[in-house]
Formats: C-alpha cells, structure tokens, sequence
C-alpha cells in the first residue's frame, strides 16, 4: 500500500529524519500502543484525554457510554488529534541538556464518526477486543445487544497520519567528548505485566485462563522475562 | 496545602467519584510520569504532541530548542493542555463490553510562559533533570552557558488541575455472574528498566555509573524485580 501523505499538519518539522509516513510503521506503532492521547477544542481551549482505542485495518476505533460528554464532543464530528507514544528508553546524556527519550509515536488528525450499524458495530467491538487480547474478539459473539446499544462505537480514519521515532544514544560526536569519562547511553524501557489478580467476585478455586497468565501482546513483556 | 479548586474545565464529569483535586495526589502522579501529552490549537485545529516534562513545585517545567515550532507556539501563551496518563493495569471483565483499564491522570489547563532569567533558568534545568533521576540535577552546575542559552524552558503553573484515578476490578453485583464460571480480574502493568547500554562513543572499560545500573525512581522497577 502507498505510504501516507505528509500535510502541513502531520510532516515532522523540527527534526525531519525522525518523520515517518509507511503504513507498515504507522501500524506497528499503532497496534503495540493501548492508550491514545485525543484533543478536542471546547471554546477555544484544547482538552487531551486519555482513551483506550484499537486499530482495525485503516481506521482507530474508540468507544465509551452514550452518556459520556467526551463521546458526545467526539462523535460530533468535531476536528481532533488521536496521538499514542510509545516510551522505549531514557537517554543519558553527558550534559543535562543531552537528556532525552526513545519513543516512537504516531498523529492522527482527524474527526470521529459514530459506528451505528448493529453488525457493524459487533464487528468493531470483536476488533476493540481484539487488540487488547488477540483472540478475545470471539467473546462479542456472546454479548448481550443491551450492552451493545448501551456502548458508542467510534471510528477515525487513518487519513492524515504521521509517525516519530527517537532511535539510540545521543549524537555527540566531538572527540574530547569521548575521552571525558563520563558515561552515556540509553536505559531501555519496557511495559511489563505482571501475574493476574483475580477479582474477589472471582470464585477461589477458578484460576485465570491461560491467555490471562501469560498475555502475547506486542510491546508488552511478562514479569521475569 | 488547600486542594486544587475545580472548574467546569477540570472537574471530572463522567464518573465522579474518580476525580481528586488534592495536591497529594496529584503530585504523586505527576512525579512518576516523564511524558506529558501537551494538546494547543492551530487554526482550529487541536495538536497533541509528547513531551518531556518536570513537575517543580506547583509548575510544570518544558524544554526544548529555540527553533521548534512547537516550543514557539506553546511560548507565545496559548491556551494549552497538559495531561499525563500512568497505566496500572488491564481490567479484564467477564464480557468484552467490561474490559477497561486502571489508570492514573493528571490534566493541567493553562498557559505557558518562557523562564528567561539566566539563574532562574539553570534552577529549572536542575530540576528537570533530577525530575527523570534524583540527584543528577547537580551536573547542571557544570554545564556551558552556551548550551543553557539554546535551550528554551516554559513553566506552566499548576492552578487549574485535575486527577483521575481507576482502580480494582469490574464493579459487578449480579449474583448469577459470580457463578457464571467466566475468570475476571486485573493484569498489573509496570514500567520495567532494561540494564542500561553503552553508546558506542563510550570506551569499552567505561561502566554505567550505579545510579544508572540502579535507577531508583518512582513508577520504575528493574528487570527481575
């Protein structure tokens, strides 16, 4: 598929070289994430929020209660930007202005429309799932159509789409710099999870399944690992 | 310290209950984040982009060169968001419609203005520093005059200011749920650090300082912990 088409809004300006328009970056970074941050204007004044969203194929699904303000602004149709940040590492300068983070990030700009179809909407909620954890998509087939009318459904289309990357050490290439003595380098990040916590509504003789006790999701390492 | 003071802007609408406004909490949240997501607005149009960030007291210190552009607009006093989300864990429920997240988030509403004065300017690069690891911000007073110059810090005071919290297990009273066989429960999420790696500019007999093998920071455990 042809990369994404920078615009004035999405092409990365201050350091151009971390600016990143394939679909094959976009997605990856995309499906590793599982917060993104959205904005939304309200009288001039921007909001960011933090939402869970999922992404199936070329859209960004979110989703919440009908009752929600945020839901509400959003489905409006409203100009908004989904951002999601991955954090890969702490960068450890040899001066505290060389500090800095790996991460790679994508912007999406954008306006939501709401999902309203009732297959439709039981197909992007099985992908909503989905992406927390692969395979847990099959459960929608289950539930109840009170819940899924209760439940707004989202989509943004990957349209105007961009992604950053900061990659490795610092770029220090001064010769008096590498015989200074002082260390630099990077402190690798990683999200990782942790073993289960049953609820207490939980019966004491059921155990989480296996896909609980051991999650396989990219980006994200278990305890030990 | 009284507790922040909610406004239309910053009270927590949805869930109530999951809002707090004293400092406390706040800060706690703030001090363990190093990524804020900072949203403005553009023609309009709302951005949000990551950004480090330091909690001093009651501001919040951004750096960044003098020639982004995104360093310029959130100088020049617009009106901008800053939020910082901390993921604790999956909340996995019994049907897909349950699945959520535990959560902590702090929104800040405000503006930004650019700290000028060569001292006041050095103390805020000092505590942004110790903001990512305690006790570093001293090699501040070793750093040229010239690298201080090319680094703009804004501040953005904390006055109108918001948490978030969700915590535990799905609220789920039904009694025939209980016996419906189906494990439900939270996967904690950690922010894990790897150990550190050295550039490729550092001699190879040249290890990281403790502090760096061991960063001892809230919010981050070490691998195997």
């Amino acid at each position: 598929m042809p990369d994404y088409t920078p615009t004035d809004r999405t092409r990365v300006q201050h350091v151009p070289q971390r600016g990143h328009y394939d679909r094959e970056t976009v997605h990856t970074i995309l499906d590793e994430g599982m917060v993104c941050h959205a904005g939304f204007v309200r009288e001039g004044q921007p909001f960011v929020i933090p939402m869970n969203y999922a992404r199936d194929g070329e859209r960004l699904l979110l989703h919440g209660g009908h009752d929600s303000r945020l839901v509400q602004t959003l489905a409006g149709g409203v100009p908004i930007c989904l951002t999601v940040t991955l954090m890969d590492g702490l960068v450890i300068g040899r001066t505290p202005a060389q500090y800095s983070m790996n991460y790679r990030s994508v912007v999406v700009v954008g306006a939501a429309s709401e999902v309203t179809d009732p297959a439709a909407k039981r197909t992007a909620l099985a992908a909503f799932t989905d992406h927390f954890f692969p395979g847990r998509g099959r459960e929608v087939e289950t539930m109840d159509q009170r819940i899924i009318d209760e439940t707004a459904v989202l989509e943004v289309p990957l349209r105007e789409v961009s992604a950053k990357i900061r990659r490795g050490p610092i770029s220090d290439g001064k010769p008096e710099a590498k015989s200074s003595g002082i260390w630099t380098g990077e402190i690798p990040l990683r999200l990782t999870a942790l073993p289960p916590v049953s609820a207490p509504s939980c019966p004491s003789d059921l155990a989480p399944p296996e896909d609980m006790a051991n999650p396989r999701r990219p980006g994200l390492i278990r305890a030990g690992e």
